[in-house]
């Protein structure tokens, strides 16, 4: 017992310390990295157990809960990072606009904002009223020792998005009509958003998130050429307002597969890929030099074991183009999903070579 | 004015007879022909007084109102080809599925198919029921004239997917977890399913179709290889089912850059491309021989002309490498569109030089 006792005391996942930050920075470690967009969420019994009798909106500004919900699938996974419990509407709410998630609908905005007024209306976002993630991140940058804390917010398009439409839409007719038909007020707007973005993005940074990941959920819904002229430029920016600060950065969106190369051009370092794009063809679009993370089609958990593991390693084989990669799924972890699949496949990717 | 006589006794858009049907045998004719997806829809006035009153899966089946809405864009806006008035689960309809299409909602299926029992349970599709549909076609086309009808339905997977949903669905997850996790039911379901569309097909194309269209709407959710295992193969059943027609066939799907090149071999002559990818683009990723259709970004007609005539002239551009282009956008024409916009389209394509 006592000759092992000195090493038992380590964290059991000392091997794997760093293997993220060392993919985020461009190189490989004997351990490929995996997280899981969505692990704290409803895929685990302890998550919908806390969260019962508590609104979305409010439990992400509770300092308490979200350290927990954040720790929740670190601890059961053993995963290699840890993401922030929030939601991409956060930076919104926090600016002060009236904004309800509404339970198998998504976020509805009281007042869309479509007209000259309501972009001039727009509150800007006081990092003061952003105490609750600052005592968040640290907590959790405490508890986690040295497993990264990955921070976030959602990109200025997406955030538009959801303003203009007033919540979820199939099309973004009403985002699209407003970009392409206005484009000195979409400025305006995104110009605004990516301010909000950068703010959100700064003070997680601040407190001690070792990775930023920025979520353009819905980029993916315009013709490159309109994201190179209506979109790249106000991500750009919020990277920009960024680079001080020497923290590796993730640029994700689904659907992109056409827009990979321009994401590639914002300004993070790593570019996430949905899983309809093939590993090896994104990495040759994103262009040398980018870390990718992904992209595992969230919906092969719930098929055999058989399945999953062979879906794994095509993932993993084809990420070995890349100078870095971290495993993930190519969207958010569905909420019928097992969670002990999830850690299998921790497990698993762990298991396989990463160089 | 007796010199002029015969000539103004010609249809009027004589000099485009035989484009659409040109450019789907691939080759090049004078003038590109143009028509749009969904063009028989809420975007025109005198359909939704035309529809009012009436519901939609009934409408589908009327052939007076088939026939008269089918018609009203081609007298409006002098397209190249009528589509056929239908909903992609008329198939299911017609077959004796509960189905009810929910406005704001989209198609719900009263008992999802989700177990043995329930795929055991389809019915077949017996063409004694599609009466209504060769009735509407022949009128349609003695209508027509020389301008062609597209006939279509619903691919076997777009048609699963909406089965063993229950209605529209933002994932997919349950018909992928059903593809991925049983296999040899899914076998069992397409299988039945290439019957329905195979049989739907047939009798448009027996009742004077110029042109069949295959559209699998939800196929961009699945990742190229699941594609190709578990849908190409049931796509392609289709298509060779229609081979003894000597009528020209297009396939389409949102969202499938990733497997145009997939898609390109099931058997359709023409592959339809939505408006993410880059036309040029697509041209390459099909392949060598296929006529393409597509594919401006629908929310671009909500734009200013200036902006509109600038992506017309892009998309015209970038399909001059396809051996044959049928201009149409990359999705439905969305309701909330101008239909004087929709011809001034038509007139604007018609101008440009189609070689």
């Amino acid at each position: 017992m006592s000759t092992t006792e000195p090493t038992t005391t380590e964290p059991i996942n000392d091997s794997l310390d760093g293997a993220l930050l060392t993919a985020a920075r461009g190189r490989r470690s004997d351990h490929l990295p995996v997280w899981f967009m969505r692990q704290a969420g409803r895929s685990l019994p302890e998550y919908r157990a806390r969260r019962q009798g508590t609104v979305m909106l409010q439990a992400c500004q509770d300092p308490d809960l979200v350290t927990e919900l954040t720790m929740q699938p670190v601890s059961r996974h053993g995963v290699d990072a840890a993401i922030l419990f929030s939601d991409i509407v956060v930076p919104l709410v926090v600016a002060g606009i009236d904004v309800d998630i509404v339970p198998g609908v998504g976020p509805v905005i009281e007042a869309p904002v479509r007209s000259l007024e309501d972009v001039r209306a727009l509150p800007q976002l006081d990092p003061a009223g952003l105490d609750f993630l600052g005592t968040a991140v640290r907590r959790l940058v405490a508890e986690l020792d040295s497993t990264p804390l990955i921070g976030f917010s959602g990109a200025p398009f997406t955030l538009a998005a959801y303003l203009i439409e007033g919540g979820p839409s199939k099309d973004h007719a009403l985002t699209k009509a407003f970009m392409y038909g206005r484009p000195e007020l979409w400025d305006e707007l995104l110009s605004a958003l990516a301010e909000y973005a950068s703010v959100f993005l700064r003070v997680q940074a601040a407190a001690g998130a070792s990775v930023l990941q920025l979520f353009d959920s819905w980029a993916g819904a315009l013709p490159a050429a309109a994201y190179e002229r209506y979109v790249l430029p106000y991500s750009r920016r919020v990277f920009a307002s960024l680079d001080d600060l020497d923290v590796p950065r993730i640029h994700f969106g689904v659907g992109t597969g056409e827009l990979l190369g321009l994401m590639a051009q914002a300004g993070a370092e790593i570019v996430g890929v949905d899983w309809r794009v093939p590993l090896a063809q994104a990495v040759s679009r994103i262009g040398p030099g980018h870390p990718v993370q992904g992209n595992l089609d969230p919906a092969i958990l719930l098929a055999d074991w058989d399945v999953i593991e062979a879906a794994v390693r095509e993932v993993v084989g084809q990420g070995r183009d890349a100078p870095g990669h971290i495993f993930n799924l190519g969207h958010g972890v569905l909420p019928q999903t097992d969670p002990e699949v999830l850690t299998r496949v921790v497990d698993l990717v762990h298991s396989l070579p990463a160089r």
